[in-house]
């Protein structure tokens, strides 16, 4: 049996000012530090000792981790990074404002853009300040196969291959790893490990900051998940994820 | 051209105690915290934009890179450890007080073990609990090549097969590269680049927290190399270094 535990990072200053944030790179607030520092303590108290981690381009998941990493004395870790395990692109709605983008275009088309499987937000144009082609830290990645926007099946797509030719693989070889990744990401893999229909993704919500553990079999199948820590908390803090997108 | 930068850990809570430090994993000071953040700012000014990064296995290196690559909006970078940038270890003398040992000792005989290019200090025995064998962040490291002490020399001939095989191969592909690391295993470098004779490696002391360029020809032999930033504040941090091992 293996065990793989998931972390979508602390709240950002975006998460808390209620934008659409997709792979704009903004950093945690005091409140997202705090997160991130019970987590590590969490873990590290439920006896959690990481071999390897998994995190994003972004710095709200890579500073996630590192208190993380911290907190556990295992600064050493080697740490893999991926465009793959980025947030969802969210086009032309990075930067807004998510309860006026409801009040303009109705709670319902944002719950669509926001939590649909399959009807991406309107493109980035190309020369969009808010399009990082040609940026170092995306070197890897073609001006071609750069993401304009995506849905989360856009997500699902170009996460996976990574999970298949990388995390999985190392979760094989009984390695203990951590993926500190977003909600998006992360919300791609547990669809992908619970075997969730395209309609029901659109409902399952993953707070920050909170440590969940995939119990896996031989093949990789969930035994069991859950929620590390304060149950009523973790509860608390899916909703206030699930509000977001209302008009206030 | 090539250019290589190499870093030097800010101030530990063990520089400050005067303590022979070796391979215990002490943690910044607060001034330490400081020098790194100043490193990264310079760096960032200076217009140096590394592509990936290696450091050791020990926090104070690791933090003062984390805390560069922060301050230059490079978080995402590839960061590579190896027990093989760690400080020379101390053997016996790891923990205690510099000042302590030279009024015990003599100040020749603490200036012939910090500096004398082959001649170990007294070694860690099998059972110190110092002797960390079997601590998984040196699982790459089997117990009978684990060193109970360590002369700059036995420091040389363990960093030179990284030199050699990891991060000059780097280099020579033109990525730009960041060795975040230790007073002794930087002097095994800059001994090896710079070809300094045993005697007179004796007398150069590697300042904390100070960015030191080399520039080097398609062989990777040295055209010329200078720290970054204010010549005389630099002077005082080398001698600070050299005094260390004073009686007081």
């Amino acid at each position: 049996m293996y065990k793989l535990v998931l972390l979508r990072h602390g709240e950002s200053t975006w998460n808390k000012e209620n934008r659409f944030t997709g792979w704009t790179d903004v950093d945690l607030t005091e409140k997202g530090v705090s997160e991130a520092h019970a987590a590590g303590q969490l873990l590290k108290k439920e006896g959690y000792a990481f071999d390897v981690a998994y995190t994003s381009m972004l710095k709200r998941a890579i500073r996630t981790l590192w208190i993380v990493l911290d907190e556990m004395d295992r600064m050493w870790l080697p740490i893999e990074h991926s465009w793959r395990l980025n947030e969802r692109h969210y086009g032309a709605l990075q930067g807004l404002n998510k309860s006026e983008t409801a009040a303009k275009f109705g709670e319902d088309q944002v719950k669509i853009w926001r939590r649909a499987y399959d009807t991406p937000p309107p493109a980035l144009e190309n020369g969009d300040p808010r399009l990082e082609v040609g940026n170092p830290r995306y070197a890897g990645l073609s001006a071609t196969d750069f993401p304009h926007t995506e849905c989360l099946k856009d997500t699902v797509a170009r996460f996976l291959p990574y999970w298949h030719g990388t995390i999985a693989p190392m979760v094989r070889t009984g390695k203990s790893v951590i993926v500190a990744a977003h909600g998006n990401s992360l919300r791609a893999l547990i669809k992908y490990l619970d075997n969730i229909s395209d309609a029901d993704i659109v409902n399952l919500n993953v707070p920050t900051g909170q440590p969940l553990v995939y119990e896996l079999d031989a093949d990789l199948r969930p035994i069991k998940s859950y929620y590390l820590g304060d149950q009523e908390a973790i509860k608390a803090a899916m909703e206030a994820v699930a509000n977001q997108g209302k008009a206030k």
